[in-house]
């Protein structure tokens, strides 16, 4: 019933890190809004950035045998992503668990559920992504599968997909984007250092997005006071 | 259908800056319990502290074009306050829109939605209370109304109100009231600080509020232990 | 109707100092998974820890008043633990009460309602768990008990229970379990501290605990590839 | 500090009368999806619907005093909204009290809060729009304002305003507005009706409407399959 | 480590037959509003109403075993409590667990999670109050206890304490004091009775309890419009 | 950027017809527990059941311009799964679509936002499934895609997948699984009949389930009282 797929396809490291420092909110964008992960996933610490390549583990509710199994298919600069088969917010992983991703080279976990121990996490720069920090404990009694699709935050998230993951949330870019969205979030950046100098000068995004012409267009109407309508 | 309301009153300079360093809490007891916001708004970053005049702006869900119109609208010592007209947690506001409040001298936002960027925001210390965080971006493609009346956070906010926001949430002051409720907050600021000084003495809040009749009166009884009742 | 018990047992000093340290996952794991409260009790600032025998006070929605009568039953290292007899988010506590509190000796707060003044307690290190931060006032108009059980965050409280806090949550020790729990968080400890030896090391926890024949036994399955199911 | 308002304009009674059978979703489309309530106040029967002359009740956390003062300014064709001043979920309002405004011709309530003795509300059928149901009682302790403005639901009620409440939820009509709403709200009915008979008959929205040509213009593209992309 | 209890006390038949038609609300006054659960626990359909001796069962996260092991110990005028180690709204109980409660006598479900197959258990008219519906199925992996105290709903739920539920919530009182609760619920139905014949014929609370002297000594002011004040 | 994707492949109408009466919790179940939508999901009317194929349709927040779109790919035999590009509750269906569906042919709809227009759906007996009722209309402004994948309640759906959906919620079966999740869920069902029979009978789970030797072997006690243990 229960699978560990063994060989799965990353991103490229030198693509992986070509996303350091590029932040959430751009990938999305330079992936047209999608792939975003849903606001409950909030990192432990900030200010933190990862990116890296998914491996994705299933855990019943309130167990979190698997998490030991799929530590053991993580590789340098991978991002564990758990997720529970039914909602949970206990506390499956803590420093022990960061001890052993760490001694793996992974970047950072993303979890639908709670972790513990975030005292040690914080101080140790562990990052993590989570639904809730709880020291709620687990059981491992329930097989579930590692490195298969699963659905985290409302988004699916494919073995070896990336995983860029900063103080704005979490995003996925499926492998086979990351290339063409690494060079369309740099083109964007780009644009944006221009953006922001001239906003920063004093500039309006009226006039910087050319917007007054279709504003009027709409039927926007500028009044001296609510009583001349 | 869409409005912008050019002209607005503001509070006078003078009294806006009185309110520096008065705490919300101070501020809400000094108008009688009135004007708070809902707890869901929540800096980004703590400490902070800001008061200023009211610019209002209405969006539609998932859509900032109206915030672009507002700014036009802000002046130095402005508070930008945004409502979706329909529940939204999208991402309205990033750092780009923050240069260029911060350009025109807007000391901060409060939006009843989700905010993205926080890692810039928060290192240039821009202040803002958000119902979210939330990398998801916005369209511009639909119009709503500026500084017209709003309810945000529970409250009615109308456009040249002062705001006081602080890291214990966000409090609105009609303008007419705002010099009384300056008085009012001085004096409450003297008498809180002469009763720290007692508790902190290790006198009871029972014997500075004189509450031993009132208790006693209400039927209130002092037993060793449960089984003695 | 309303009683102040005034002679509760507390845990003896020397196991209370003795719980300095040792985290509230590790408490609750020793107490074999019982007393946690629940995680929407979290603290106004991190890192904190505390422990300290509990005075419980229960409270009107909307308040405040019980808990100045709380403070006079408290003694140095104690916990203050503070439950609405229906849901309430007000701010019923603030840096007067604070004082009150520290003046006292105690160590902290655990209040199942909001708290406000938080940048003072936060500036002060005076430790807070509470379900909200909230400016919103509270009335002194009604009684309730002080020092009877109560349930906070779904868990029971006994006066004089052990209260464990840190940046994970809240466990409550029952008063007569102090020195067993508090032996049993010691072993642990030691026994984690070896394991994350291994860990660090790069040991698996597959290996650590021995875990790879039951997950066999239970069917666990090893594939390349999704396809090779 | 706290006010009875005892002379309210109320809608006149034809007015009133002549949305009875307007949906919610029509009047409030009517008015420019302006004054809707917010989703979570539920209808504790359905269907049922109501349209009446608010009289507003301010009450505090866990103390439904007020409704009892709030009884005596209603009349026969009201509808009594009831806003506690800070969030609460008690069951302020129940089946003697509903007999109390049965009595004096009130239509239904709309409270922000909870209510108790369903099973005889719903067997009277008196119509109640609340946030939650109940059983926990309320105290009579604190005093707070009649028939002054207030927020419910997100938006404001002004005493005399028109209140349309159904299985949709509930919307606000600024009293000098109804007559205007009601004409609004009948030609909207008249087309929808032409319009149902329309779809029924299985005509699409995209040619009622006429939107395939906004739609190509704004770059839909339709193909076979996605691979064609 | 799991245990289940095998004698309980109950509440004697007599006694808990006194309750049948007796509200929720009704005994939770009689008892000084203590003992009342969550308003999150909801009947799954209405209306409905059971009295009865309580059984308690923990059960695991997505487990449900514990259930097939407290139906044992459950007899004719039972009630089942079911509470998750860690909250938890899975589909723990159906119709089948119904059958099985049915045959031996058991008069209805609490349970502080989801159930399903709600279609039959309405149609069987089997009383279920819960936290949710969902189709989610548990496992049958891990022990938990039977018949020892636990908290359900914020609320203590002691083996062979009265359970009663109706509409409006569920109550619980606890053994030693059902005869006294019911005595009180009985004074508590006839007074009632007299008052709503006094509200239903038109008699304003206000004189029913003599609220006229109180409010105005506490200040309240009744003036005829806003500007008067 | 936008596309609607016009040739889909269905679930054959004999295998869907064979879903009829099939609960979801019992779909569920013979799939291995997969494909179950989160439990938000609920139907606004009960009791309730359909059976058909996906369409899928994106929409913005606030924003149902696609729904007309997807309208028009709608066939005899089909369930409309609508997914907005953010959270939004706003009611982006009613009465007028619902006549435009029913006149295709299709079964019912599920949406992860609002619905209104409940009564006439609900007198209509159109069945759907909703995050929310709320009379809150929507724009028509933004493109988004059509019969493309989606994630609702957590759960892919591919259009043309098998959309099961009753009292205990929706569920979601792959396409190409159909005939095999069709013939284990009748399998279920007679076993379920077989043991429907057994436990009305009074035979208890632990026996029909042999549960006793395996409970007893990972230690479960039955002691008589508390203070045996």
């Amino acid at each position: 019933m229960a699978v560990v797929i063994t060989r799965i396809e990353r991103v490229e490291a030198s693509v992986v890190s070509g996303f350091e420092g590029i932040g959430v909110a751009t990938v999305h964008e330079a992936q047209d809004r999608k792939g975003l992960m849903a606001p409950h996933l909030r990192p432990i610490f900030r200010p933190t950035h990862v990116a890296g390549s998914a491996v994705t583990c299933e855990v019943a509710p309130g167990d979190n045998w698997m998490i030991h199994v799929a530590v053991e298919q993580c590789q340098e600069g991978d991002v564990l992503v758990v997720v529970p088969t039914s909602p949970c917010v206990d506390g499956y992983f803590g420093d022990l668990l960061a001890e052993s991703l760490r001694a793996r080279g992974v970047r950072g976990l993303v979890i639908e559920a709670g972790v513990r121990d975030v005292a040690s996490l914080t101080e140790a720069r562990f990052p993590v992504w989570s639904k809730a920090i709880c020291a709620q404990g687990t059981v491992k009694e329930t097989l579930a599968n590692v490195n298969v699709p699963v659905v985290c935050g409302g988004t699916v998230v494919n073995p070896g997909d990336l995983v860029v993951a900063d103080d704005d949330g979490v995003v996925v870019v499926p492998r086979a984007a990351a290339v063409r969205v690494l060079e369309k979030s740099r083109a964007r950046e780009a644009s944006e250092a221009d953006k922001r100098r001239r906003f920063a000068a004093g500039e309006l995004g009226l006039d910087i997005y050319g917007m007054r012409e279709s504003l009027a267009a709409k039927g926007l109407r500028y009044v001296d006071r609510l009583e001349d309508i």
